[in-house]
């Protein structure tokens, strides 16, 4: 038997999946657990992952005619009444305020005073909240399309949380829009979802299928969800951003009414569409390996980390001032919109801590430059998307000239093998035994690491659904959009079906 | 009597300047009252400048090297016991999170539910949560400084609020920092002050005192508190930024210690400092006019708006197609460090109505195009810093050649406008009878419309303060940082006094 490799992470995916996780997280320190239950604190790292994932998506949703605004953290609670489902999806997982005030109470300890005519929900999401401005602003058909995002936090009391996969608070953007006809309103809610896909796909190098939800797994309130699942490396979906029509339930329930132009009384058609910094888990979970974080070089806080070479004191001067220029030619170039960010390492720490603090940082490009490499004006340069210890050296005129390739040649290098594995991990089951064996752990497995996606024809109902979730924890992921027409027979039902659906685990 | 001129905004600021300032806002589109009490809608116009100035700040933040994070909304309610002035200054106003869910109660209407064991508290600010996190991640002197900015959300309980300037909700950046020595976090909380007067002055054209808070006016928990102080168009001083020293005291409430150099265990130095969505408030109160908003050329979401003359049908498309062409050549060169930004408003409404939006909503530069300006290949513009009705028709290839300097001067005479102004309203007092006359309306005055900065010696104390706040509504706004020493009594105690301090009415 051959010896197991070491690995900087510790357990390993397959040893430990949910635990390999949480120790990734920590190693690449992108965030902690809080004092406060179920909410995280992003530390720079992850925050910086944020920021740049911000700034794509805000461009995305300027060019695409959206503008910014901020509306209320609070919810009056009786808002959440308004639309029946709505209220039935948030009610049981909010956090309410009640009071305005503290005071010493008889043991000097503080207790809350002041009580609030009517409680006050924090913001699970704004629908209503909006709906209410909406129907204020919008007078006349001239008043829409509203086509408003907002960047803000938003909390679910979770009763299970994990580190961006699921937390009490979260980041986010909630676009909400407004328009005169219904077939604007599908547009948008269709033009969205593609925006979402394409960031996912050509930011995060993430493969997504683009789906509609099953009734069952549709936003409260909603006529219909799209959303992006995508595979993690356990094989489990991860909804990745969601985009709803919301037909004219939230008008009504919010009064958004205008005049159109035969000066009749309509309702608006809304939309919303929102991710989160859960798409940091998927990130996470998409790309990196036994040996800690790899951040596609797109979104990347730092492209690449210059590793100089300073144990000789001699040489010391002259091994940072070639580092500097290095790093001074590498910013001046411009990789993914953005100039590339580079990082001068001049700690004074052990060379090996060093290197295994930016893999597990998941840094893109490690380049060391020592004396001797400077005498051949060379670098010693690794990639994240290859093993820790495969270095090549590089002629500096040669690394410089390609950069903005070589980056993006890790860019795609993570796009398609997350893309291989998810085919790996994909089958197509035409009878339900298949379809229980599939999602069954067997001897050798571990229980994290087994089934995948399951692409089946499908002709149930919600009821189906819910045996099926009982029995095995598998849900109806999405109906594919771009999925083909094919007939066939759904294995649960006998039915005829037109086309396949993913059913999958998921988070 | 001359017939009172007309204004777009009724009424003007010398007939009823707070009433004014509502128009302002509501004129300009920039935020909207909300359906929960004192917590503001911000509208996309609004929104935008306040994107603008954090694009700014957040450049200035980690150019002197400081990263973001972000830390949970809610605080255990024991936290704020911690630190005994900070819960002094923060339990009388904060919204208190009691339950975690809602559910139907006898009646069918929803009631909170699942009562937390603890309450939490959604943040005023958040030295206590950010301090209990530094604990845990400092160590050592290695682990120092910690140089932290979190743009967030937070909630004081306002009885009385006004949009932007003093809301229960409102939006800011609170940064965080801590040090091994007591010099190094002096330095820092000097350095970002400088930071915020740098801004204030040269990207909102607005002057600033830069001081020190007397005790009675400092941050609950810091050793000293360093703001810059603006004055309004009411003579009023607006406190537009604020930098605390902290001393060891939260360092001491969160346990924050260190082992330095020698292994001997030292608590931290920390600082706070922080400017919120208020700053939008002061920036229209600086510069606003009776005709409305006007914004700085520099944060204008726009800062030129082309208006085409369009009634005629047979140039309309020769029209459009010029001012297309316009809208590119000055979107292809960069003004205050971003591509000059142009709007091009083609809606079909009346040309009076469309150019007094365009006043209304602050852009510096208005053009208007007919087809008898293109014949002479000329450009009809407007500045928002002149009359309404001043406008001079400039040749199209100077007035491309010489936009930037143009915004610029723009920016400018808005600053030395209110550079004049703050000059004109500010007085040195050296008895305590003037002093009094200063700050009591008279006979012609508008009860808002009198007084300004008082320059007076001091060497009194909080009691002394206090006395002035009731009888006057007139605090101690600042000791200037840049103030010259000078030899003289105090009017209030007549004891000896090294420096004038400035008084002031305040929002």
């Amino acid at each position: 038997m051959s010896s197991k490799p070491q690995t900087a992470i510790t357990p390993t995916r397959n040893e430990d999946y949910p635990e390999w996780y949480q120790q990734v997280v920590r190693a690449a320190d992108l965030a902690d657990n809080s004092p406060v239950r179920g909410c995280m604190v992003i530390k720079p790292w992850g925050y910086t992952i944020w920021e740049n994932m911000q700034k794509v998506l805000d461009k995305k949703f300027k060019d695409t005619g959206h503008v910014n605004a901020y509306f209320p953290l609070f919810i009056p609670m009786s808002y959440l009444e308004k639309e029946a489902k709505h209220v039935e999806g948030f009610a049981k997982e909010c956090a309410v305020v009640t009071h305005s005030r503290l005071e010493a109470g008889p043991d000097g300890k503080l207790i809350p005073a002041s009580p609030l005519e009517e409680p006050l929900i924090v913001r699970p999401t704004s629908e209503t909240i909006i709906g209410e401005m909406y129907a204020k602003w919008v007078q006349s058909y001239r008043d829409l399309p509203i086509l408003i995002n907002q960047w803000a936090n938003v909390v679910r009391w979770e009763m299970r949380t994990r580190l961006f996969l699921r937390t009490t608070e979260f980041l986010w953007q909630e676009g909400h829009t407004a328009h005169a006809t219904r077939q604007e309103a599908l547009e948008e809610t269709r033009k969205m979802l593609n925006e979402y896909a394409d960031f996912a796909e050509n930011w995060m190098a993430m493969p997504v299928i683009k789906g509609e939800k099953s009734e069952r797994e549709r936003f409260p309130g909603a006529d219909s969800t799209l959303c992006i699942e995508a595979m993690m490396q356990d094989r489990k979906a991860l909804q990745a951003g969601t985009s709803h029509f919301l037909g004219q339930n939230f008008a009504k329930s919010c009064g958004i009414q205008f005049l159109d132009e035969n000066t009749e009384r309509q309702y608006a058609w809304t939309t919303s569409w929102g991710v989160s910094t859960r798409l940091i888990g998927a990130l996470i979970m998409t790309h990196s390996d036994d040996d800690g974080l790899i951040v596609p070089p797109r979104l990347a806080p730092k492209q690449i980390v210059i590793l100089p070479v300073l144990h000789k004191e001699e040489s010391r001067a002259q091994v940072l001032e070639y580092c500097t220029n290095l790093k001074r030619d590498l910013e001046s170039r411009v990789y993914g919109g953005r100039a590339i960010e580079v990082e001068l390492d001049t700690r004074d720490i052990r060379g090996g801590d060093k290197v295994w603090q930016w893999v597990k940082r998941g840094v893109p490009l490690r380049v060391e430059v020592g004396p001797r490499d400077i005498e051949n004006d060379a670098l010693f340069v690794a990639r994240r998307d290859c093993p820790p210890k495969e270095k090549k050296s590089i002629p500096r005129a040669e690394f410089l000239a390609t950069i903005t390739d070589t980056l993006q040649n890790i860019q795609d290098t993570l796009f398609n093998r997350a893309k291989a594995f998810r085919a790996e991990h994909t089958k197509k089951i035409d009878n339900r035994a298949d379809f229980y064996a599939y999602f069954t752990p067997k001897n050798k497995e571990t229980p994290e690491m087994h089934g995948g996606f399951a692409s089946v024809h499908w002709a149930g109902d919600s009821a189906m659904e819910d045996t099926i979730a009982n029995e095995l924890k598998v849900t109806l992921r999405c109906i594919p959009l771009d999925g083909e027409t094919e007939q066939g027979i759904c294995p649960f039902t006998g039915k005829p079906s037109q086309q396949r659906v993913i059913f999958a685990k998921a988070y």
